[in-house]
């Protein structure tokens, strides 16, 4: 029952950003990928590339199930004796440097004990936002959208899931340099007598919706902007921190990889073309400076914490 | 005394491999970037780029040094009071997509007791090929050197470290597939009395004398070969594999995250440009189609080893 709920969710909301996001690009449509996995489970892949907006992007379900295995026991930390995951993941890399690179992630986690009785439940997701250039209307736009979101179910969420993206999506080999400007993110969430399930599936669902708010307002403002082979050059520097990100620290990818997921599933969240130069250092106080600036020392784009609020995000980003 | 000599060895390594390299390119030259650590020791990191033939590359040394921290205890099952690392690694990336990418690395490692007594030392290194095409008399060549500087040694080491190498550069999240063509890989080989400390410093002498007498023929003979934007667009799709297995699964980057070593000379490893696209599969029996087999089914270039040894590599392929 709340599996079906959130199945049906997490597809109503694939199909509705498909829908929003083809109108955006005006050119490229999204092709369908539906595989099964063999231990259980399966997925709808859908990708898109070579757009006039998007060059390539993925939205993703996927509805997967299985044993606990000893991989998952030792590396994942999870115990029991089966599992099951339901979530949307999304990944859009634009051709314009001028447009954002965004990503969005939705699921449920249920574990079973040896009688298919649910031992554990937990909600995560998030969206978050990997722009070339920083605009700073852009950048207030997005997290007010989801700030805006995230008040309507407790007023303490956006600080505190802001604060879980800024630390969450860091390449810690680099400095602690962030992946982008953040957004939300919360995780393990459990729910309990003052926040039940239905809470956490209408969060989500509020979440969802507002991707479209959040996003596609940029993208119809930048998507024609003018640009340079050096503005071209600088995304795809930043692309490869991208990749980093994805192929060292995250929890998502390297889910996917010990469970035997659908590797091109996984792996499409990949940037279209990359580059690594050695050493690359921005000009001090050029627009790539003032970029790579906001990802090494996040901004509190709204300005609407408190004092003590800020020393907490400060301690907590340098703990990363 | 024994730091020493193969400390003098990496050196001489670097100088005649980077004379030998922008020979071969006639246009750029290396520039070295000397760093320090702040946990002790350093490196030599010299960088080539947009050459004639080289696009990118780098042949760098490194003298490592600390205390054996937690991290390295848990994550790299590495057990003392201090250790010792150095050695000789590089990577070339050819603009030409007929010339293929290389990587050689040679090293020591030491590990001390709290009264700085040497608790055990072993020798590693290896060389290995990554084609974009498959031309069966480069693959041979390349082979038959490192076979020949084996032979020298002892003849049960080509076979048993061309093994090593076929089963570790491998993206297993990859069905099993292969970085490139292989070559020669060894690790954990700690002196005995039958092999001692001269022995195996002889034998990285030998393997790393003969780079210049593997590679350079090949980079010599395709350099300038004619090619179409399809060659370039595989070669940047095969890079990716490359950014995957060094991101994902190699331990040398792995070793270099967890020491602190020093991020840029890691990551001078990653290619220049690079492509990633969704579920990107070259047409059957193409030339690309042809090296991509390679890649998941290792082949006997030489065909020398019995079929008992054939049996051996076979389970050992299967079980990885």
């Amino acid at each position: 029952m709340i599996k079906d709920t959130w199945i049906n969710f997490v597809h109503d909301l694939q199909d509705r950003i498909c829908t929003a996001l083809e109108k955006a690009d005006g050119k490229a449509v999204f092709i369908e990928d539906a595989w099964e996995r063999a231990e259980g489970g399966g997925g709808k892949t859908r990708i898109i590339a070579n757009g006039n907006a998007i060059e390539k992007g993925g939205v993703n379900t996927s509805i997967v199930f299985g044993d606990v295995t000893d991989a998952m026991r030792t590396q994942l930390k999870i115990d029991g004796a089966k599992w099951f995951a339901c979530g949307l993941s999304l990944v859009i890399h634009p051709l314009n440097p001028f447009v954002p690179t965004v990503h969005a992630n939705y699921r449920m986690f249920e574990l079973y004990n040896e009688h298919d009785e649910v031992i554990d439940r937990w909600f995560g997701g998030g969206t978050d936002l990997t722009p070339y250039y920083l605009f700073e209307e852009d950048a207030k736009h997005f997290h007010q959208t989801y700030k805006n979101a995230c008040d309507t179910f407790d007023i303490s969420f956006y600080p505190k899931f802001k604060a879980t993206c800024d630390n969450y999506f860091v390449n810690f080999h680099r400095n602690n340099e962030r992946r982008g400007i953040g957004g939300i993110f919360y995780d393990y969430q459990r729910p309990d007598e003052n926040k039940d399930v239905d809470f956490w599936i209408n969060f989500a669902k509020r979440c969802g919706d507002s991707f479209i708010e959040a996003y596609l307002p940029i993208v119809e403002k930048r998507k024609n902007a003018p640009y340079t082979d050096k503005n071209k050059h600088w995304q795809e520097i930043r692309r490869g921190r991208y990749v980093e990100f994805n192929l060292v620290h995250d929890r998502g990818t390297l889910f996917g990889l010990k469970t035997n997921g659908r590797i091109e599933s996984i792996l499409m969240s990949l940037p279209p073309t990359v580059r690594f130069e050695y050493n690359y250092q921005p000009e001090k106080g050029s627009e790539e400076d003032k970029l790579l600036q906001a990802c090494l020392h996040p901004i509190d784009w709204l300005n609407l914490v408190t004092e003590e609020e800020k020393a907490e995000w400060a301690r907590k980003s340098n703990s990363c």
